[in-house]
């Protein structure tokens, strides 16, 4: 009996170890023809460049749509398609801020307004700063200190954590709350302290959002190095801030996510592969979130390219609006739920297009532990990391469904040097590293579709 | 009995779990220190923008020694010296290349000599090029073949290596051996497509050698663009190509390694954190290696700065000479010797300033396995391999005298499309890439100062 035992685990033993040689050629199978032959690093200088920024509502979106649909094609999706959504519609437009301290002359500052806010009519508005430090300090301050003055969240964002996005959700409050913190006190516009860890004068702008039963007032962002000018300043005079700017909500507009497939050679439950489409509309959205968009269609490419007979179909969802409203991924969850689809797995890759080093998972624990099983073919290509339990925003309504969702998890030292600002573009992102992001996002799809 | 040794277990598994705790806070103000206040990065901007780059014999390598010892000064060593070292003088003065095909017109090509490489004295050196596209197809070459040709070496650097260094070690030997291989079959010159992953056109200068009983005649590189170019163009057409160069050896000059330290509390033995200071006379040097340099700095300015009482003399070293000669390795494992210095662990950080990922480690099987067992220390800093068995040339001399070496391993993915070149300037440093690499060091020279 302990003989039987023994030889039924050496078959075993000898059967998973078949099993993993086979998953570890094929996963070198797809890094070298990705590394070698991938398309994404090509397509994204034509996202870029041709398109450049798109943030939903406006022209250059609607052409990207356009554009994604036929990279789907060429990757050669069994079916593409456009999704119907309604988007809201912000437009930035003109806007310029000054300030005057002691020496009576007015001075420009770089800046922008944050995503969502409304401006001021192309019309100046102005009046006086006062500095603080935390959200502590502003609850502190009593309305009369803030009313009719101008409030500038000096909030800086953590050098120190070595995981850059613990620092940006710790600085997002500032951003999100700043303009309606301001107006509950009577003050007239808010300025934020970018949420940037670069030592550098370049705004981010980003989303922000209105306490629906205060007056909406604008909320702009100033660089590090504004900020820091502006904070020494503050010490010893009296400063007054000029506003004018011409943002603000068009209301809504029908637009698209685009959607391509491979079908599935034995059932039709689905694995959604996925970034946004949609970007800020300052400089060219590369790697939030263009990266993650020429990953997912390599992923379809890859599989045809290399014959690999999924199982399952697989999808890559480009979605709309994830910055400014996530209605992209909100309709595609409504779909599924309506068309009672039936959703496996999804990913996202919207942290840049650096060198990935982990999958977060959000998903039960035998699921978890079924993919970290497979570290050992993920180690060569740098991947060790599975620690993370969150996803991306596109596919939070599937995981609200129940389906377990993940995100591609990259290198974050330099994402927030260049997010949402004018400099991230195609020059930023390296092709080798946009690359193996693409490789182990179809590594993980290739496991999943094979084992799910 | 079971139950004594149950508490003894207890106790020395809590007294184990006790010390990884306090490490584990030592790890964490180290890092908490170096990515809010280090100064790699702003002398790192110092060094390549007020000095540039600095080839061994070169003017502005003698400013770099002052400006290092300087440095370590400010840093807080103990001690700072300058250690002589007679390196070779290679100029590269000015260059051209010409080619000229079927249409009969001269156009320029973008080149570089390769280092140590005679150059044409000045006169034209031209002859019809012929493309081999390995080291066996030119084995396979009579020699009346190549006599009076220019023998044009087209590997390609593979894409395909997760791990970019063993693509340069792959097609390293084209670079080194061209020249005398031409030489040989009396060929006028080479050149050779430069080791680089970047698809640019970009050529890549590095070190060649000659085969002494062989004339020296000249090896030049060209970018991968303007390899394809030549290698289209020589499908079916002669191609003629016309060198002019006034590079070459200039004899010895007395130069200088610098070194600085903080001294030991318990002992004299000694502990090595280097990178080298001399670059190729081409770009700022920025990655290569004035990265290591500044970390290797910052790892003194560290311990000084939390007040950590090092029980081993810990020694940064600004090699010579790395680039045309490793001669500043040699000195220093000269005078080790000489001076019967005992040396107990030396690591160099020369392969970039990007994320760091792992720690390389050329020593016995105890050794690493007890660095290894650290790794769950590491892990929140992003450094997870310890697999390689391999460290820098300056410490090689160390290596063979027995002392356990290692390496600083980053992300590998962006340096050879910079890698000797007139791209590797401080703006393609990543300010928490660098200092993370310096975070990294510092903690492994804490734990082996406190270990061994």
């Amino acid at each position: 009996m302990k003989k039987i035992t023994g030889t039924l685990l050496l078959l075993f033993g000898m059967s998973a170890f078949g099993q993993s040689k086979e998953d570890s050629v094929q996963f070198r199978k797809i890094s070298t023809e990705i590394l070698n032959n991938g398309k994404g690093y090509n397509e994204l200088r034509e996202l870029t460049k041709t398109i450049g920024n798109r943030l939903s509502g406006s022209e250059a979106y609607e052409k990207s749509v356009q554009w994604a649909a036929q990279k789907l094609r060429d990757a050669g999706a069994d079916k593409v398609w456009l999704q119907e959504v309604m988007i809201p519609v912000w437009v930035r437009g003109k806007e310029s801020l000054q300030i005057k301290t002691s020496n009576g002359k007015w001075k420009s500052v770089k800046m922008l307004s944050l995503g969502n806010s409304e401006g001021t009519g192309g019309k100046d508005l102005s009046g006086e700063i006062i500095m603080v430090k935390s959200l502590e300090e502003y609850d502190r301050l009593p309305a009369e200190k803030v009313k009719d003055k101008i409030v500038f969240f000096n909030y800086p964002f953590s050098q120190e954590n070595v995981q850059t996005f613990i620092s940006y959700r710790d600085a997002n409050p500032y951003r999100r709350t700043a303009a309606s913190l301001t107006a509950k006190k009577g003050g007239k516009f808010a300025i934020v302290r970018s949420l940037s860890s670069a030592f550098d004068d370049v705004p981010h702008t980003g989303n922000m959002r209105y306490d629906e039963s205060i007056s909406k007032i604008p909320a702009i962002t100033i660089g590090n190095t504004s900020a820091d000018e502006l904070e020494a300043v503050l010490k010893n005079q009296k400063v007054t801030a000029k506003l004018n700017s011409n943002c603000g909500m068009k209301g809504e507009k029908l637009s698209h996510s685009v959607i391509g497939e491979i079908t599935g050679k034995k059932d039709q439950n689905i694995i959604v592969v996925g970034g946004h489409l949609d970007s800020w509309d300052v400089g060219e959205g590369a790697h939030d979130d263009g990266a993650g968009i020429v990953q997912s269609i390599e992923v379809l490419r890859t599989f045809k390219k290399l014959g690999i007979q999924n199982n399952h179909t697989i999808r890559a969802v480009c979605f709309a609006n994830e910055e400014n409203g996530t209605k992209g991924g909100k309709q595609y969850g409504k779909m599924v739920k309506e068309n009672n689809e039936k959703h496996i797995f999804a990913i996202e890759s919207d942290a840049g297009g650096f060198s990935p080093r982990g999958i977060s998972l959000e998903m039960n624990e035998p699921q978890r532990n079924q993919i970290k099983s497979w570290v050992h073919l993920f180690l060569p290509y740098g991947v060790y990391n599975f620690e993370g339990k969150y996803s991306g925003s596109d596919i939070a309504p599937l995981h609200e469904m129940g389906v377990p969702t993940a995100e591609l998890v990259p290198d974050p030292q330099r994402y927030f040097d260049i997010h949402h600002t004018e400099e991230d573009t195609f020059e930023k992102v390296s092709r080798r590293e946009l690359l193996l992001g693409s490789t182990v996002m179809t590594q993980l799809i290739y496991m999943i579709d094979k084992n799910w």
